[in-house]
């Protein structure tokens, strides 16, 4: 990958002496700032922007380390046939006209695949916008010159944007207004060969990046996604497209990329340590503040330095919505505001200043306000709220920020006022490394998200990759059940080769054997038809639940035996008692791979589907952060003076059902539904297996 | 209030010739734009800023409509005196020092409320930054003349401000970037007499005003507030600060004012159709939004025309989170379309217009695609996506916002690019009354909350007040049970009197009269042992459930008999089968008066507090209405196979229990817990009366 971000030199496949074409756009912006040797590739001329231009790239004497290539698709194969004979062995394709316009260009773009791979050439894109250095100058892109025209920011933040024109779109914005720096800026397009997996390698390693925001609409290396952000020690940040019916449908045809089960995505890569975001601005200022706040102590215990009492409060209501702590000011720190502030003013956080702006000046005020707070041991966090353009500015940030290092706390600002001070001020932020929000709750906001990654990269690794055995016990129930979806009886007899707790049952022959087991294993007793493909047995009458005596059951035999016609087989099982209801599962995930599903069941599964996901196997401590992961997780730790889950136990249901997911690639999907909790200990109820589909 | 915004002279007690002075800068604030006549008063000085100044208001010799006070506060009740004495009716306090800085300034306060309450003056204020009308360039107020050194934009939203250096910096901020129109900003300060439904009554009647955003801390007039909103034909946003505890306890020591319960102001105000603000900007965006948006179709069937496939991808994600609909394009737009873009490219929603921006230009593809889109019977909103600053501008603005008008078609923008071309493109915006926004999430969620208020307005007025006579069986039940907290059983039979079901049950004397009453309501049955001031029955094993034969019953009675050791009685109710629990009951609020709860029990609330609010009394529509407002409201609607919840018995419920809180001031509280529901039928199991304390 190094090549593409620094080459020796470049080869512009369609260069343009014409300044509108983006060949002529490609040349200009290479010469901007990009100091390497440039060769322009065009039949048609002998010489561009005072630049000796070749007819193909064989005919350049010295050695090309990058071809960036923008003429029309058809044209592509036989200009990458050409880069293979002159050994360049990175290209750019920036030119569209291939998947993402339907079957045509989809063949199109497997030719291409097919000269590269024969070639030794690695593709970055086609349909992209290649890449951009904001320190080092670089534009190996076909984007207007305009962008950089205002001045671009530079930073320490790289971002990897599926979308062309988005890229573009977004950086002047970026420049614009927001005064987010920028390091590395990647369009990869339709990835036909590099893809987001290999940049976001690149990235993590690069010493000029802290944090990586990336804009995808399908992650194609699901499991090696997974894996880079697990082992990251940088922020990672993501805003998935495609999420929606709509918008999948919207995502096939636009880069011709496969969006996922928008659930099962988010679990995986929150679980891996991946920061989802909203919004593409939300985005970047969720990801400057991780990469300028760095690790946020455990407690984030904020105080809050205002020149608004209003705003004071609204962050005061903010911080505890998400589940941050407003600080308790220790009491030398009230002492020393007292000498700040009047005397009626109670010296307690939030610290409005307002009221000693008329005594000592905005200036003094804020001074004596925060120098006598960073110090307080009782507080992590400063949140500086700022109102610029009227009074006199504040220019300590520089001192501000020195002050918070020395004292090891994380400093976030909010700033509202005149358009040309806030440019400024915003522009001190950045140069500071102190991140600065426009907008009360995204501050706040982005202060949860940098408490939550710190707390997730205090837990060691949760992803695992790794094959297992099938055990003997499970391989022959395997090979004997051939069907595609088994019914519960042979589901729990799998689980139960692998370690899960099932209800006790047995198949009954007869009333009479019924009787005998019932008294066996204790009325209470349930009786199930199990008729093949019968998927909905309480719909179609096949259960009888609360079977308290012998009368009863064998009612209940000869009532089922009718409606099944003499088809299937009946299934006697305790009548399990249910504190409440969870679901278990496992899923094959096309770009994940097999996945372990835990969840609310029963009732609140009617409400709202609160399940999260890690992908299989699961060592113990993966298990335990999954079952924290749920909304619901009060549930689990017992109330009303219920027994709180036990946490072992669930945690070796998980762990077992992913060792049988990873060792028999042969399961598509496994239901455990309803896994009761009965005074805190997990019992499988009821099961399906569904073996894949043969064909 | 006319004459506070609109007064045909002002004195202003305090002025000051030093510039830099609050009296100063509200002496320049007026004649900046106010043409009526001003008296400067002050005693030290006989002309400021070339206007003759007076030692006191009676020293002036021709009527005065409006003072504004900025003396020390200790000052202030002889000022008021004096302008009681000059006839001044209307006066605007804007000194601080009172409620706010606690028992000392809370007592000024009132002694100035007296003097104004004797010479029937009314005051807006103190602490406050007075009032400022942009369309008439009228600032009554000390805030600093560099706020309008920008330029303000009039538009046709009017706010209210309790915080007051808040509404400053606010106002600047919103000049300097957001392009937000604003019509009168009003800042109320400590609100000592005038408060926000006076400010509110009149902006709902000001015909220069199309929209009120609000911040507020504390609502004094809850009931009235509700009243206001109801009724008001134009859209209210409010956003309220001190929610948490932090948070409230600012509140209190800030303007000293009380922060109620959220969950249950947030209830009844958006029941009362305003819309709740998270954060400032977001308040003003979303009232914007409403205000030129209008009115929406039910269904918001929305097209987006964008020149970033990703962004269109997002805004389908986006869209159908917030539960409103990616439009569907019909036929004849789609051949329309098919006309202006690339032959591969197919014409549906979202509408990526850049294939399209090479083919025709951008200008040419912006135009073709809306005229296209606009005219489709199955659009109900456009979504355009703009891009400015890079290529050529659009300044179609005007001619979209005629066309989409003239077909009923809602328009909303999102913008990005380079600085300047945003800023003149907002403007454009704002003048034609197109809402534009510089994020995606926020535009859709604008779009959400629009079709919401739709919603809320179309349904008829829900909010109530009136008297109601008590019942003479239920006033006979409340004067013979003097306790505070009332046994489930004398709460269960007030209930009985206001037609609320309840679980059949009777006080047992005996075993023996226990079996001869468990025979006639039939097993199962449950016995409870109810002592007074023995709240939690079941922690305390003063419940036996799931009674089924004589020698249970028999053996339970003797056990609760020996625990209870004599004191109290014993209750035999039905075991009622439960599908799931409701809960349901009334408080009465200091602001809002008794106002009734409906939400989910049981397990669910261990989970999350879905529970909302209305006001008593209730009619069946408002009851209905409280109904769906519940988040789970999925469950009601029926599940696996079970009843949908009995409407019509349930709202009976709620509007009988509204009926008796309005009816009977007496009672603080009222707990239904659970209200069972089994076959969509609801019954009161438990309940609890509690009386309010006497003394």
């Amino acid at each position: 990958m190094k090549t593409y971000f620094s080459p020796s030199s470049i080869a512009v496949i369609g260069a343009s002496p014409r300044e509108d074409s983006l060949g002529g756009q490609i040349l200009a912006n290479l010469r901007y700032g990009y100091a390497g040797l440039i060769y322009p590739v065009n039949p048609n001329y002998s010489e561009i922007q005072t630049l000796p231009c070749y007819a193909t790239v064989e005919n350049i004497s010295g050695p090309v380390e990058l071809a960036i290539i923008i003429i029309p698709a058809p044209a592509v194969p036989e200009a990458l046939a050409s880069c293979g004979r002159k050994g360049i062995r990175r290209v750019i394709i920036e030119s569209a006209g291939f998947a993402e316009i339907g079957e045509k260009g989809r063949l199109l773009q497997e030719r291409c695949l097919a000269v590269a791979r024969a070639a030794d050439i690695r593709i970055w894109g086609p349909n992209c916008m290649g890449l951009v250095d904001i320190p080092k100058k670089f534009f190996f892109t076909f984007m207007h010159p305009n962008i950089y025209k205002d001045g671009l920011i530079e930073g320490r933040i790289s971002m990897v944007v599926q979308s062309g024109m988005l890229s573009a779109g977004f950086l002047a914005d970026l420049m614009s207004e927001r005064a987010v720096g920028i390091a590395k800026a990647c369009s990869i397009g339709n990835k036909m060969d590099i893809d987001e997996c290999d940049v976001l390698e690149y990235l993590l390693e690069d010493d000029e990046t802290d944090a990586v925001a990336l804009y995808l609409e399908s992650i194609v290396r699901g499991r090696k996604f997974l894996e880079l952000a697990d082992r990251a020690k940088k922020p990672i940040v993501l805003l998935k497209g495609g999420k929606s019916r709509t918008g999948a449908k919207a995502a096939l045809s636009h880069t011709s990329s496969l969006a996922g089960n928008a659930r099962l995505q988010d679990s995986l890569l929150s679980l891996a340590g991946v920061t989802i975001a909203r919004d593409f601005q939300q985005m970047m200022e969720v990801t400057r503040a991780l990469a300028m706040i760095g690790r946020t102590p455990a407690n984030c215990r904020t105080a809050i330095l205002t020149f608004s009492g209003g705003a004071g409060i609204l962050s005061c209501d903010m911080i505890e919505q998400q589940g941050l702590r407003v600080a308790e000011l220790s009491a030398s720190t009230k002492k020393e505001l007292a000498l700040i502030f009047p005397d009626w003013l109670p010296a307690s956080n939030p610290v409005d200043m307002f009221p000693a702006f008329a005594v000592k000046g905005a200036v003094a005020a804020y001074d004596g306000a925060f120098n006598a707070v960073v110090k307080d041991p009782r507080v992590d966090v400063l949140f500086l709220h700022f109102f610029v353009g009227l009074y006199s500015t504040y220019d300590r940030l520089k001192l501000f920020k020195e002050a918070a290092d020395r004292e090891g706390k994380v400093l976030i600002l909010w700033v509202i006022g005149r358009r040309d001070a806030l440019r400024t001020f915003k522009r001190e932020a950045q140069e500071n490394a102190i991140p600065v929000h426009g907008e009360l709750f995204r501050a706040v906001e982005c202060l949860a998200y940098a408490s939550r990654y710190t707390l997730r990269k205090k837990t060691p690794q949760l992803i695992f990759t790794g094959k297992h055995k099938l055990l003997p016990k499970a391989a022959s129930i395997l090979s004997a059940c051939t069907e595609h979806i088994w019914d519960e009886f042979d589901s729990k007899r799998l689980l139960k080769t692998y370690g899960i707790p099932t209800v006790e049952e047995k198949i009954v022959e007869s009333a009479f054997a019924a009787t005998i087991v019932a008294r066996e294993i204790r009325f209470p007793v349930v009786l199930k038809g199990l008729v093949h493909g019968q998927v909905h047995k309480t719909e179609s009458g096949l259960v009888c639940l609360n079977i308290t005596s012998v009368a009863d059951l064998k009612a209940s035999f000869a009532d089922l035996t009718r409606r099944m016609k003499g088809k299937g087989q009946i299934l006697l099982q305790q009548q399990m008692p249910i504190e409440y209801e969870l679901i278990v599962g496992m899923v094959h995930d096309e770009q994940f791979g097999p996945c372990v599903m835990f969840g609310l069941g029963g009732i609140f599964s009617e409400l709202q589907k609160d399940v999260v996901f890690a992908p299989a196997p699961l060592s113990t401590s993966t298990a335990k952060e999954l079952i924290r992961r749920i909304s619901g997780k009060k549930l689990l730790q017992g109330f009303r003076g219920r027994k709180p889950l036990d946490m072992k136990l669930m945690a070796e249901v998980l762990v077992n059902l992913g060792n049988l997911a990873t060792a028999c690639l042969d399961i598509e999907q496994i239901d455990i539904n309803p896994l009761v909790i009965y005074q805190g200990k997990p019992i499988a109820v009821d099961a399906t297996v569904i073996k894949k589909a043969v064909g």
